[in-house]
């Protein structure tokens, strides 16, 4: 198997996973990950494709600015300049972003604050931090429709090789050095969300 | 494969994505696909089926008026008359009519205003609208249990050709183009209504 | 394939699809489906199988007292004496009880008034009544410890052949003519209950 | 099939089978099955490892002090030690641990009271107790960093062959004399923690 298909094979597990658990409403969400280093290329979802499907026009492969490398009918997808950003300015293998109810929740409760941060949760070691009183916080950004403007402000928080942006009633943006960790920051911040929107509930009405 | 079996292998791989997030609690829910338009004719969900099952009998052939094409024992779903609304107003390639709780809960909290009215969120994209400010608005109808009756308000909504109409403490129909499109109006209704109802909650509480 | 193979198989399946839904916490849960009538006998779980695994030990016949008709070292289900009670007084062919998080909310809520009445819901068709103003009553019964008084407080509500009964903060207990219509009993009930406690969480707050 | 292959098997079903439920998020989660007496040894889920997947490496043989028995790349996980109590302390043959958002929220809710007591639910006879006001209480223990220390507090509560014990935001650990127990006990405390949050938010609407 070639490197490429090594690839391939990798984002279509994640892919499949997450669509498992519905992840894709509407057609939306967008993954990506890293063939070559030097030059930049990786591959990246086509736009508008139901993700519950498996199809050899799932991805396609785009250089460093986005564009595709090879000739193809294919569009990548609306939001390829945000996995530029983080393959150009880190050592990030793998990028994924999904909508989710819970995090387009998180995003609108907390978009005015422009982040939010976790502590005190065990959870928060899928992050690599290990001490007693760690804490981890997640960015959130405004949803500029004019996609370059949005590749803009999410830079501003790309600054290491793994990570996670909230866009306000949009979703997440995560990325690590390979699949799994993109993964795990990706399940743990839901898992995070979720925790603290229940719990927020049940504290105002015990 | 035919025309008619292409169709029937669309609407088939709807109906099996749909009933695995239990959408059709009850034996509820019927799905269309128009097959020809000139005149019209399209397969429809059989009345009473478990839809949780794959059979050579789920669906059927009906005409404009919504009478079976064939004789058969089958019969079509008692709110065929809705779906022939839409492929004789519109262009529309394909109609979905489910059950949720959410769906539910929404059509009665705004059923007395007639309406609600989506706006600032990324997935309303999924509609095809795509500036920053787009609203997307799903009108409540009453949910008249004489079907030529309800037919008839429904009408009155059936304007382009993809749309979403809720039918209060009942549930949603939306069409499209064609099955993906129809597909992606209800994954973004559905998206809007648990975000909303999770806002609210949580909103009240903060 | 003979008569009893037959039932076999079709509690199977409903065994299957309501596992997939996690309603069987904790090896809870129980099912029925009559194989004669006269005399009476059907098939019940085998008690404190996890009900996710497919074995055939799975079900074993009984007759209309709830005991074994073969020798087995199988024990059938504690609660075997609810469906003997159905299956003596009604033409129903299939029961089913089951444990959810939702139905338990509801019979602790409405356990003190003995009952909770559903109106002005599509998803009453289900039960049969088609009327625009139908209402659904299920009665809500002590959870007697000792199963031969929880069987008789249970047999007062067994009067047609198809039903529901929830025994408070442990089921609900549902039958039909045959194991698709206490299937959508079932269904029908549990979307009722999911629908209702969101409704009323929502009407506090907004 | 040897002893371990058969315990392997057991161990990759109830993984599989909690995978499904996405009760592994960002990796978390560890199990433990007991392959030997005397000498105590037992199969342990191997570090770091997306529990989602199944390969020959998901689990490694340790003795009673958590050490591998053979050489092997394999870290075991990070919270064996809470596994090596319940097997040299009791005579339980499985043991489970998973991070859940409704027992997160729980353990931090009744954390400064040190527990949570369920009476009066029908699912408490999944823990062995048949009478009628039976209960059941499950300690809740401080999330120490330091695993020994975690450990330490831990074994405190370690008293029979069969027990659960939350830790504060971290996630429950249960054990069994059997694979079947273990899981038995884990579903029914899931079952009380999401109904316990449930009835408390209606409660206070209602």
């Amino acid at each position: 198997m070639s490197l490429l298909e090594q690839r391939w094979e990798e984002l279509a597990d994640i892919k499949r996973v997450l669509a498992k658990r519905e992840w894709f409403p509407g057609t939306s969400g967008n993954l990506a990950i890293k063939v070559n280093s030097d030059p930049i290329s990786f591959l990246v979802t086509a736009s508008g494709k139901d993700k519950t499907k498996e199809t050899s026009e799932d991805f396609l492969l785009v250089d460093s600015t986005g564009q595709p490398v090879h000739d193809s009918q294919l569009k990548p997808s609306a939001e390829t300049l945000l996995h530029v950003e983080i393959f150009n300015k880190t050592n990030a293998g793998c990028s994924l972003h999904v909508h989710t109810v819970d995090n387009n929740v998180i995003s609108e409760l907390y978009g005015d604050q422009g982040k939010i941060t976790f502590k005190g949760q065990e959870i928060i070691k899928a992050y690599g931090l290990w001490e007693e009183d760690a804490e981890f916080t997640i960015p959130i950004i405004y949803n500029h429709a004019h996609i370059p403007t949005l590749a803009e402000d999410f830079s501003e928080f790309v600054k290491g090789d793994a990570g996670a942006v909230l866009i306000r009633n949009h979703g997440i943006t995560v990325w690590g050095r390979d699949a799994l960790e993109a993964k795990k920051f990706l399940e743990a911040s839901e898992f995070l969300f979720s925790y603290h929107l229940k719990l927020m509930a049940l504290k105002a009405v015990r």
